[in-house]
């Protein structure tokens, strides 16, 4: 349980914050506060705990050998948006990683999710990434998910506790209610890296975004690796809205992909330059054409729902929790059994740059 | 003047300390104050205004129409370092840009100024640009300096004064005294765009920075243009160093970049990709290289003095003022008439990176 004293120290300083939307009335803890995770949300007696953050390794090798004295389980990393699905009163409901209720991903669950799982496990939490072309939040989508979404289930926890049920457990939950859970590529040592190493080369190769490793013991320790093509791509699809993202966002993935090639015996070929300077300025010159069509820098987004009521929730949530982003609503309409939403995000501070600069502005830096 | 009570509030906040360095005592000013300016510096009764912060237009065209309404003098920008040189009591010293007494400038200043200019005006300043590869403060030099350094004058002031000489009375002195000026290509109107885009597609060709627009008229307005050649290059030649820079650093100059080629009708080539990519990841694998032999990540400079006693102020100021950098001298010797001083710079912030993570550290991001 977290301490009532605690709760309120939390909210007076604004790190936690009563919310009330579809019909909940929640505690969200927006920030870290100690040993309490982003994320963490308290309805009535059950405590949702924020999804812990995995550190990163950069090498692969020394990073194995450095952390993980046993076994560790090696999962896929979907590149999408992470959720905790759980059922409250008689509802299934979706939380985002920073603890909002999503009426998108939960109006969709029970389209991907057997929710038979939840009646039989009340007390149960799945945590998925959901990813896709169609998804209201994230501006990339794993290349092999053509169109809508898909929910890759990869841990399981229990309401009021913040650690995970074991991988056996998880798998067969996983097979018993056939959810769709993210890719298992084993159980590995760190001894074998040249295995992991050729693992990651294919992963490269198929666009796809790295792994996740879970050691398989008691303390569980976890850790997350990235292909080059994960650095390259996040580069690509956000230099549009390049002013949003801290600056340190680029120069990470820039390391991160050099130290991936490095250690990979990837060569530098032009091909490769090109591929990142390419990532950087198409998605530049993509911004000052727009802007000088449309005079606002944008991107549009498009996702389905089976209640229209939730699409007008997303909306109300979007208009709510977006910084610097202009939302707005370009058509809500029926399609067979969806309502389709489609919506722009209008990128405010590229856009006033632009505005600024290319009128002539002067720019003191 | 400045008022006493601004300098002691400014003392109070900070923005201003007093320095005793080379047998001299003087007020500098470390940060923009009111409306004193950074490097501002007070011997006794003589101010030396800092050199002003110019503004940057991203846009040829549409930045001229809209800041010069009166014609404009074209200079030179050289990529280098900003001094002021000027006499005080018998000798002529140099300020760096913050206001620091430069050894290593004052100390070579009679090699490329004739010192005839400060015992007949001893109450002007020159304001000049010290470029070259034997410089020990910036590591990037124009390819058309070979070796050394070189002075480019571009402005003269009146101490105790914040306004310029005039553009005729500047080129007069600097005739008069044999002094070297900045390239100066002319007088030009805000009409005169076509030929100045010419002009910055040539010097872009040639690699010089770009250009400072200075306008003929009282308020003499200024602005400056920087060519993709220099943006490419302030990134190529940084990268090994990333962590020391403000990331907006980089972000900065890709915009920067793509609106240049955008005005410029530069065409988004294979090779000005892989230009860009090249510009960010070889000088990372430099860095690892690098740490991989000798466990530090750093640059190596040279440069050589008439006095050694300078070349030892040099390494005292380096000392005493470099931020996470730490500065190692290698070898102070003789060579004819010169003094040589090499010493690296050791990048503290990338030497332990990359420390944490070629060891296999993990990252929370």
């Amino acid at each position: 349980m977290i301490d009532v004293s605690l709760v309120r120290e939390a909210i007076k300083q604004r790190k936690a914050r009563s919310e009330s939307f579809l019909g909940f009335e929640y505690l969200r803890f927006s920030d870290d506060y100690k040993d309490i995770p982003r994320g963490t949300a308290v309805f009535q007696d059950t405590i949702i705990w924020g999804y812990p953050h995995i550190g990163r390794i950069f090498m692969l090798e020394k990073g194995l050998k450095e952390h993980f004295k046993n076994p560790f389980w090696v999962e896929e990393k979907v590149d999408g948006y992470n959720v905790r699905i759980f059922k409250v009163r008689d509802r299934v409901i979706a939380l985002s990683r920073g603890g909002y209720l999503c009426p998108f991903t939960t109006d969709r669950v029970g389209d991907f999710i057997d929710l038979k799982f939840f009646e039989e496990n009340p007390d149960l939490i799945l945590c998925a990434e959901v990813a896709g072309p169609d998804n209201p939040y994230i501006e990339e989508s794993p290349p092999f998910i053509r169109e809508d979404i898909k929910f890759f289930v990869f841990d399981v926890m229990k309401k009021n506790q913040q650690t995970f049920l074991k991988q056996e457990e998880k798998l067969s939950l996983l097979e018993r209610y056939s959810l769709p859970g993210v890719e298992v590529f084993g159980r590995f040592t760190s001894g074998d890296t040249e295995k992991l190493k050729e693992l990651l080369l294919k992963l490269n190769k198929e666009k796809r975004e790295g792994v996740v490793f879970k050691e398989d013991s008691e303390e569980n320790r976890r850790a997350k690796y990235i292909t080059s093509y994960a650095n390259l791509n996040d580069i690509k699809v956000t230099t549009k809205n390049m002013l949003q993202l801290p600056p340190e966002y680029y120069t990470n993935r820039i390391l991160r992909l050099v130290l991936f090639m490095e250690e990979e015996g990837i060569n530098r070929t032009e091909h490769l330059y090109e591929e990142l300077g390419r990532a950087f300025i198409d998605g530049l010159f993509d911004a000052i054409e727009q802007f000088k069509k449309e005079h606002k820098v944008y991107r549009t987004f498009r996702c389905k729902f089976r209640n229209k009521d939730n699409a007008v929730a997303l909306m109300e949530l979007l208009h709510r929790t977006s910084k610097h982003i202009q939302v707005i609503e370009r058509e809500l309409k029926q399609e067979g059994e969806f309502w389709v939403l489609t919506f722009d995000k209008v990128f405010l501070n590229m856009t006033g740059l632009l505005g600024h600069l290319l009128s002539g502005g002067l720019v003191f830096d």
